[in-house]
């Protein structure tokens, strides 16, 4: 830390992905990204744009807001694209929660929610989640707090009912409620129908894991057009080109090719339904996902000691320290070979014991 | 405006980036773009990439970090890299500057500082430019406050040498000073080798204008490793995917070709010198421009009528309301053949007054 870092951020702990290892060729369980490419689309889209690189990138993302919203259907109005779903969650805590605004989210859900909170200063309370790692949705009605739910959420996979988002979003008119959807695609139910109906409702996705752009940045958030227009305000001041011309061609293409990344997203269901219950025969508790990964445990065996081992052996999923679910590795879903893979070595791991 | 955004931002006035009219084919000289096309290996790298646009992107930005340290000739914790240089001047308004720590600029200048500085309610002078819209380094030196300024200047194009820069940051080693070096590549004297010797220095670049990747989004920032490694804990807290892989691949082939793109801006400055004789015998006064853009008023035509009759004609340039540059129009130098077609219109509309 230098001395001109202003006192404000000096106990700032940033968010900590999850681990680029490259010493070896690995099996990539560990950061949710989709086993299947982008569509052929994707990337005559994309080749044909560098020649226009030189000009700056379309500040209104006219194109890309008109896919999503005949996509979506939605109004061009209720629609925002950013850097990545990160960015727009970063921007909604900036925009809408202050000192007077405090927010609440459960206390195990994606750790970006508290690295905002704490860059803004902001007072929150993380609400636990039940003992099976279920929202409790009565702890949310009538709050009177703004609200940031994923759903599903991760780490857990688990799912709320659209009519439990409902009930939330309702008990709450006068707070902002964003549901994080950045795994729906997978077996979910979104909120998006819901946006016209309540004017302090947002949802966001991305393109990163059903649509396979993950490393090409691109996130969405609907809402009515006084809290997208909100969004904007602060977009326009701080970056106006948040989104690259290639990003925007890819998700203009990835739209058109829906069919392709539907398919794939039954696969991965069909892939992890099969994950689950292989792990189940070897003993693990496997809470039951409606997104692309799986988060299990194993009375046989601790879960660092399990992520190691697996790494030592060219697998590599997500082992997250904290104390509720230390026990537990977050397993992505990948191609049904990568996962037989998978149950082959945790099955050796096990018998080694 | 919703009712749940935050008080603290309703007077907030966002940037307004230049214009993207669509409705017919213009000569664009309002945007600083470069007009040459981005070079061959930027294409080939981009194709490349899509393939593995499924996986996220690397946060550390490794590759690229090593090319620019390695062609700038400073150690790789001295770089960081960001969707564009808005996003690094955003960072460090945010990571340095607070109501303890003031900041100041001049008053003619990138107008994104004072909505940064706005934004993060921040208390901040505009120093005004001398009469002739030179910088005044007498009105900086020991100010003890936050600096920010671009240079070469903008919207003036004026320079200043890399002495005055250093007395700045010398005589204020107890504040954080930027230089924004967007246009140096077009005749600057760039303060990057300054970095090692003050650590209150931090020098920011672009891709977007020397080299023709105005549309892939890519700024960097060059300092000492403690304020590199404060605007990473913001990145980190913020985005830390911030570079999607195709701009990162495009970024480590333009250098690659480096020779292609300095070449370019030889080209540009000579048009730039053409540009600026053939305006001033028309009559108009031109300021001395280290940049891709001239600052040109003339006493015939007011500048808000020649930017208005220019747009009927399919040229855009870009026109300010400020009161100082009222009366003139910052025209990007495109190519040879595009200055002479700008040259031609501008003299027969003042042959029609």
């Amino acid at each position: 830390m230098s001395r001109f870092f202003s006192a404000t951020h000096k106990d700032l702990v940033p968010y900590v992905p999850g681990e680029q290892l490259n010493d070896k060729k690995y099996i990539k369980l560990n950061t949710n990204e989709s086993p299947y490419p982008p569509s052929p689309a994707v990337e005559r889209a994309v080749s044909e744009e560098v020649s226009r690189l030189r000009l700056y990138s379309d500040p209104d993302c006219k194109t890309l807001v008109h896919s999503l919203a005949k996509h979506y259907g939605v109004d061009e109005q209720s629609v925002v694209v950013t850097n990545g779903s990160d960015e727009i969650l970063n921007f909604a805590f900036f925009a809408f929660c202050d000192k007077d605004n405090p927010v609440v989210f459960p206390d195990l859900t994606y750790g970006f929610y508290k690295v905002f909170a704490q860059l803004y200063n902001l007072p929150y309370e993380e609400i636990p989640l039940r003992e099976d790692f279920t929202v409790c949705v009565d702890d949310y009605i009538g709050i009177g707090k703004n609200i940031f739910i994923a759903n599903p959420n991760a780490p857990t996979g688990i799912a709320l009912p659209l009519s439990d988002i409902e009930r939330i979003v309702a008990s709450n008119p006068d707070n902002f409620v964003l549901v994080d959807e950045a795994y729906v695609d997978f077996g979910g139910e979104s909120a998006v129908g819901l946006i016209k109906k309540y004017p302090n409702l947002m949802v966001t996705q991305t393109f990163s894991k059903s649509r396979s752009l993950a490393g090409a940045r691109l996130g969405m958030g609907f809402a009515s057009p006084e809290l997208i227009a909100d969004i904007n305000t602060i977009r326009y001041s701080t970056n106006p080109y948040n989104i690259n011309r290639m990003t925007m061609v890819a998700g203009v293409a990835a739209l058109e090719e829906n069919g392709y990344y539907m398919n794939n997203c039954s696969e991965i269901m069909k892939t992890r339904d099969y994950t689950t219950e292989a792990l189940r025969s070897l003993g693990f508790q496997v809470l039951d996902s409606k997104t692309n990964f799986v988060l299990a445990k194993s009375d046989k065996i601790k879960g660092e000691e399990l992520y190691t081992k697996l790494r030592d052996r060219g697998i590599l999923v997500r082992h997250f320290t904290n104390k509720r679910i230390c026990d537990y590795n977050r397993i992505t879903i990948g191609t049904p070979e990568q996962m037989e893979t998978l149950i082959c070595n945790v099955k050796e791991i096990l018998e080694e014991k």
